[in-house]
This record gives structure tokens, C-alpha cells and sequence, in this order.
């Protein structure tokens, strides 16, 4: 199961795609065939990457959008959509090309990680979705990998649900940590609809309904006497909650042949209280019982608490993996690179007062190059659609805005990374599981340099554009600031 | 029309709710009614209020809530829940209390915004949905309201749909957006559902379509002379942008009788362009052409653009409103505050590491005292469940940390801020429309005064016990420190 998206979110659309869709159409422009480029500009955190994620769900939204009855009679009620664009709406259905980076794949400003060929209309009444969902899983994803790297080998869940921004911030939200490296969620839809792993045993609730801290432990231990994990932090973690837990181990759970399985801490100074518990728990004998902390947590806090020593073997990370707390932006834009005039692709920028969002033209490539002797990432190259990168011959890579800067490549492996995903409305990408997706997403992590995933001043990586796309580039802008 | 949530989202919880909830039902104690309440304990980004969102959608889910055979084979898969557990929940209904503050209401840490009386069991299993959804709405209103403030009457517009966590926030993000003072909406399928009116004309991609700014301008205005607002930035505002968008005024409005109504600036410096286009529009005798920005407002920008004498009369107000990006979570937390005993509700307290995260025990009611001179708000009171507050007599209210700090009310209005919501499982509240939310809310901000509503160093609103309460829950504090 892919989704569980029965709702009709064809109305989930700036209403501008509305205005400008009636226009082009009216216009009798909506056909002509047009290039956008989704891309972001900065990396969340002051990162050195992102990953990309959501690319399932826009396979879903596509696939099925429709426009009902219901949605046009609400569109009639506005008074400004002449019939024909209502009629042309009702019968909808996306005709266009569409590539795309496959989900988990880490990417970098400025580069495309979805592209859509299609006719002006289709092209502009996608945008909204498109953002949405690739802004939203891609942001997760990439929060999720800062916690699981500052974890170091450690497990990594993600608690955050009740803190969401909504619904799907908890459903999809659950799935794009899974693919950024967390190895469970506690949001039981996620499990059910995706297959991510679904955990969790107790909360203070559970312990003050039984008044009693040791009465509610040994309830928990004799009803999960496999699954025992005990929430220490109700009342006194070291007066109470660890004598209790340890009570339990021996009273209940060890006659039965059964070992208690963890112990959770919920508030307090972890860096003390974990490693308070770890020697209670050791010297018990109970040397194999986890511990797991949670309240609050991010790369920084996990950073530094492992930096003091603390002993804790899994963190439960909630508000801030899944809202992205200290960043919960992603900058993905939608932008119109060419335009199709006579049949042949004729490039469009859009120039701005601030000089960071003027766009790279031109219907493009992404090309990632691979250092044939150890398979590390040496640098993403953007060429125009119809150039190719022969690797058995040397290349030479320069920076775009000090074009001094060049590198010539020998024994390199270039690889495109879009794949064709949509081919004239037809679905033609066989999408991966999402244990493929999280699996792919490690095996490419892997090929970046430690540098370029390290948390302060990351080394920035080379996102090149060919020297036909760059000379097309400054050639519209000097056009435009001529004029 | 309530929701668009055909989805079944019964398992959207946290998995702990569930094996909490198998362990009630084994031991036999699921039937014991419980009180908990939901309350947060922190103002987002250092403000001195917040404002309660998402009662509606909380009453549409109860209402609704049923465990699907799916869900409960999907459950059964986990082989740790009891047959009995799992037939119990295939026959859910809902059958306790809720009481609730109204929407749009303004709140205050550690006062109850919802509280549920129910089973165990039943209790348990809403605690996540009740959370999620409270938090985001009540996260997006008080966003909303403190960007609406800084934008001292203009027009808040939201904007925010692309960069939101999911379809959900931006769906009950415009919702809430509504609520706190924006007016309108980009997200057009909130108009459908909500009837939150949105707005929107052109993106940068409607004007390189055209690959001429002035054709594009004059295409747009032929097409919505009525309602034509140009985006002047997308090459260069001041040499292109603004004079391409006078002349359409000159050469394809005013020959039809009609006005230029507006243009947007979406980047540069919005404090020299606003005023200088300000300028350019007058000399060409468009005084009653409105000026929109967007691009990365908040309430800080705004304010210091206001500061500057920005010309603007709108705002769209994008990323930053509808995912609160300055503190993203709103914390709110769902407690156990008493447990029936005999039929009588016994309280029960979490005592914490963290000060701050001791909880007020008992079934309380929560009242707001209005001084009946002008109508503004003194203080909220927390009191026991049964207590009453006689405004026609004298009352003392006084600081639950210092408790010498006493102050006597007279000519006091008193008003118990909770309603119920459900009684015995059926719903006993009348929903009150969007628009009527709206206005209340506005209403109610009226009686806070302006200290409590300012950015810097708020008033700290009081949050009183009463006598009784204090009492017991200083009782329980001792009881539990002693052990």
C-alpha cells in the first residue's frame, strides 16, 4: 500500500495555478510544452547536504488526479473561470514527462531534483504538490540523518507525533526519518501504512493510574514480560523508579526466566542520570538492560551528552526530528526553465534583486561523478539535456562563480541521477520499497566525504555546470540586464 | 462541510497508547474513569499568550473514531495484544466526557484547554490525536495572531502551502492562520472546506512564460481586469517591472474603465522598492493601487519595515507563519490528573526532575475574572472541579509561587472558560462556524491588555489556584518528596 490519501487533494494548489491556468488557456497558450526545474537554494542547518524524499507520493498524486464536480462547482462559484477551463479541468489528466532524483538520494543546492516536461497548464496545476510533499519529506529525511550521525551507531526513534504540524507531519513524516536513518517510529500508521517499525511501552499515565510505581511496573513486567521497558522518571528516577525497576527484574521477570529489557528516562540531567543508572542496573546484575532517554533531543543535545560520557544505548527523538525544529524550512522552489518555441527547448531565467535566486536555465542533466578508485563523490556537474559525459575520457570541472577555478578528471564514473519517472502521463519508474529506499540512502551517504557531512563549516560541494550551460546562462542574464 | 478526512486515522497514535491500553484491559482496571487534562506550559516565541485551536477537528475524530478489521488484523500482527483487547476495540465507541476551552479563545500555560473524563482505556487511546491536533491549530493561530499584530491593520495573507509539514499543515494551517486575524489564504482547497477566502494571481513563471514582462502584464490584465495585481519583480522592479505595470494601467485598463488594483514585490529590499514604487505609482496617478510584499515575512520584519515607512498595504506571509518557523512546536501535554476512587475522583500528580513539569493534580475547572468596569481580563483560576467562584462577593487571588503575593477582587465578572463538549459519548456542543470562531477570538483578544499582547518582556498573565487546590496539590507534592 502506497497511500492512504482517499482524500481529494486536487484543491490542495496556490490559488494563482487556478488563475494562471485559466489564463494560458484563454490565451490558447496552455499547450504549449514547458520545462520546470523543483530545486532548493541552502541546505537546512548549515549542512553540507540534503536527501531527497517524497518522490512516492507525488508517483500517487499524479497518478490520480482528478478534479470532480464537487471541485469545479466550487471553482465555478468564484465567477472569474471561464467554462472551457472548467471543462478542460474535469477532464484532466497529466500527459507530461517527469525525472526525478530517486528518494534517498543526497543532493545539494541548486541542482534539480525533480524536472517536468509538459504542457503549461499541467506543468503550473502540480506545482503546490510537488513543493509540499518533496519540501516536507526531504526536510525530515536530512534532520533525521544530522540526529542519527550525532547518535554514532546508536538507535534512533522517532517519537514526535503529538508535536506535529498535523496529520501527515506525523504519517509522512514517520517514513522520511525512516529513510534519513531512524530505525523506528512510535506512530503506529506509519508501521501500518509503510512498514516502519512501530515501538513504545509506557508513559507517566501508566504508572500514576496505579498510584503504586511498583505495582504498575509489575503489572507492565507480568503482561510484556518479553517487551519489558519501564518509564523510570514518574516520581524519583534514583530513589524510586530504578529500585523498582530493578525489584521488578528480579522479583517478576527473572523467576520466569525472562530479563527486563530497558528502562526509558523521560526528564532530568541524563548525563548524570544515565550513568547513575547504568551502575545501579550493573551492579544488579543487570548488565544487558538499555537504556533509552528521550525529552527534547536533537544532534546537538545527543552530541553533547555523548561527549560526557553519558551511557545511553537509543534515543527516543521527538518535537525537534519531526518538526525540524532548529530549521523547519525547506527552501524547494518551482521554476520555469524553458519553454518549448517551433519544437526546440528555448531557455528561461528569472534574474532578481537578490542575487541568489537568479535560476539556472535550460531543460538540464545532473550528473554525479564518482572517483573510480574508491567510489567517493567528487563532484555534481548540470550539462543541457542533449549533452553527455563520456568517463572514459578526461573532464574538466569549473566553479561557476570563480570560473578560474578548474579540475580536470581522469578515471571517474559519471552517473545521471534522474531517472525517467513520468513518460507522456504514463508512470514508467518502478518505485522501490521503502526498506530499498533506506538501504540506497545509506550505500550513497557513504560515498560522500566526511567533510562534507560534518555539522560546522562543512566543505561545500561542487555543483558544476557544463561550459555550454554556463555560457547559456550568462548570456541570458547580460541579455535582460541589457535591457 | 467539517472535515475532508475520509481517511481512517485511528491509528495515528503513539503505539505505547495501545499496549498501555491491552494492559488496562487485562488487568481488569480499563473500565476506571480518569481525568486528564491537556495543557501546555510555555508561550511560543516569548509571548504572553497563546490562542486554543482545533477543538472542531478534535470533535469530528472522536465522533468518527472506529477500529477497522484492518486495523485490528494489522494489530493482531504484532502478537502482543489479547484477543479480548482486540474485539474490545473493534466494538469502540467513545463514551466519557470532554470539556473543553471554545476556539479562538486566548490561553494561558498550565491552564486545562481540554479535559477528558473517561475509561481508562478510552482516555488512553485519544491522548495523541487530541495532542497533535490542538498543537498545531493553537501553534498557527497564535503565529498568525502575532504576525496580524505587527502588521498594525494591513492585511495578512498566508501564503504558506509549499513549505508547510504536509497536506495538513497546510490545510488546517490556513484554518488556524484564519482564526489568529489573517484574511485570506493562497491554499485554495481551505476556501472549499473552510471557506477561508483565497487569493492569489501570478507567479514569476506566468511572466517568463510570456518571455515579454509587458505582454505578460497586458495578457494578465485582459484576462482579470477586475481583479488585476501584477508581480513586478521578476527581472528588474523599478526599470521594468513598474513602469511595464503603469503602462498596462494606462494602455489596457483605464480604456476599459478599469483600475490597476494592485502589484506584489517578492524579493530585494522591500523598504526602498516599496517606497520608491509607492512614489512611481502616484506620479502616474495610481494612488489606489494597493502594494502586497512577500518573501520570508514574519512579525520581526514586518515591524522593522513599518519602522522604516515601507509603503506596503499587504502582506503575504508565507514559510514563516504557517510552519511558526521561530519555534515550530507548540508543547502541549496530556496528564493524568485524578482517578476515580469509590466513584469520588482522586487526585494524581507526575512530579519531575524538572520543576516546571509538575503537573496540577484533581479535576479542576478553569475560570477567567473579568473586571466588570471595563471589561478586561484580571486573572484565570484554577479550581477544584466542584468549587464555585461568587462574583458577587469579594475573592483573593494569589501567586501559586509566592503565596504571600495576595490581591482582592471586587466588581469582578467570573466565567468558566471550559464547555462541554461531550457528555456520556455524544457530542452536547453546538460548533460554532469559522467566522463566528473568528470574531470571538478577536473579541475575547480585545479584553487582554496591551502589556500581556506586546513582543518584548510580556506581562506574565496570572494563572491562579485556588485555595483548595493549592492545598491538595502541595499535600501530594509532600507525599510523594517523603517517600
Amino acid at each position: 500500500m502506497h497511500t492512504i490519501d482517499l482524500r481529494n487533494l486536487s484543491m490542495l494548489m496556490d490559488f494563482y495555478e487556478l488563475t494562471m491556468s485559466n489564463g494560458y488557456f484563454k490565451e490558447g497558450i496552455s499547450d504549449t510544452i514547458v520545462y520546470f526545474d523543483m530545486f532548493y537554494r541552502k541546505n537546512p542547518d548549515g549542512g553540507g547536504f540534503a536527501i531527497a524524499a517524497g518522490l512516492e507520493q507525488i508517483v500517487d498524486y499524479i497518478t490520480n488526479l482528478r478534479f470532480t464536480r464537487e471541485n469545479i462547482d466550487f471553482l465555478r462559484s468564484k465567477n472569474i473561470f471561464s467554462e472551457g477551463f472548467l471543462r478542460y479541468l474535469l477532464n484532466f489528466r497529466f500527459s507530461g514527462d517527469i525525472y526525478a532524483v530517486p528518494e534517498g538520494t543526497p543532493v545539494f543546492p541548486n541542482e534539480p531534483i525533480l524536472t517536468v516536461k509538459a504542457k503549461a497548464i499541467e506543468a503550473q496545476l502540480l506545482e503546490t504538490m510537488i513543493l509540499v510533499t518533496i519540501n516536507h519529506q526531504s526536510l525530515i529525511a536530512t534532520k533525521a540523518n544530522r540526529i542519527v550521525r550525532a547518535a554514532k551507531g546508536r538507535a534512533v526513534l522517532e517519537f514526535g507525533a503529538r508535536r506535529c504540524q498535523g496529520y501527515d507531519g506525523a504519517i509522512y513524516g514517520a517514513r522520511a526519518a525512516y529513510i534519513g536513518g531512524a530505525c523506528g517510529t512510535a506512530t503506529t500508521i506509519a508501521d501500518e501504512i509503510f512498514g516502519v517499525p512501530a515501538v513504545g511501552t509506557m508513559a507517566h499515565s501508566w504508572v500514576q493510574l496505579f498510584g503504586d510505581e511498583y505495582k504498575a511496573f509489575e503489572t507492565y513486567a507480568r503482561t510484556y514480560p518479553d517487551e519489558c521497558v519501564l518509564l523510570v522518571d514518574t516520581y524519583n528516577v534514583l530513589k524510586s523508579g530504578i529500585p523498582n525497576a530493578i525489584k521488578v527484574s528480579k522479583e517478576i521477570l527473572e523467576p520466569m526466566g525472562k530479563r527486563l529489557k530497558g528502562i526509558r528516562l523521560d526528564s532530568g540531567d541524563m548525563a548524570y542520570l544515565s550513568t547513575k543508572c547504568r551502575q545501579k542496573l550493573d551492579e544488579a546484575g543487570l548488565v544487558d538492560c538499555k537504556i533509552t532517554v528521550s525529552n527534547s533531543l536533537d544532534e546537538y543535545i545527543i552530541t553533547d551528552l555523548l561527549n560526557q560520557g553519558a551511557e545511553i544505548d537509543s534515543f527516543g527523538v521527538g518535537e525537534r526530528l519531526v518538526t525540524a525544529k532548529s530549521e523547519p524550512v525547506f527552501g524547494g522552489v518551482y521554476k520555469l526553465v524553458a519553454v518549448n518555441e517551433n519544437g526546440v527547448p528555448v531557455p528561461r531565467i528569472k534574474i532578481s534583486e537578490n542575487a541568489e535566486k537568479v535560476t539556472n536555465p535550460c531543460f538540464k542533466q545532473l550528473w554525479r561523478l564518482y572517483d573510480k578508485s574508491n567510489n567517493m563523490a567528487i563532484a555534481d556537474v548540470l550539462t543541457l539535456n542533449d549533452e553527455e559525459i563520456d568517463d572514459t575520457k578526461p573532464y574538466t570541472i569549473f566553479d561557476p562563480v570563480h570560473s578560474w577555478k578548474r579540475k580536470k578528471l581522469t578515471d571517474f564514473r559519471a552517473r545521471k541521477l534522474q531517472v525517467p519517472v513520468f513518460i507522456e502521463g504514463k508512470c514508467v519508474y518502478q518505485l522501490p520499497s521503502l526498506e530499498e529506499i533506506k538501504k540506497y540512502c545509506a550505500e550513497e551517504l557513504a560515498t560522500l566525504w566526511k567533510e562534507v557531512k560534518r555539522f560546522t563549516n562543512p566543505h561545500q560541494y561542487y555543483v558544476d555546470l557544463s561550459q555550454d550551460l554556463w555560457d547559456c546562462k550568462n548570456e541570458l542574464i547580460e541579455k535582460h540586464s541589457m535591457k
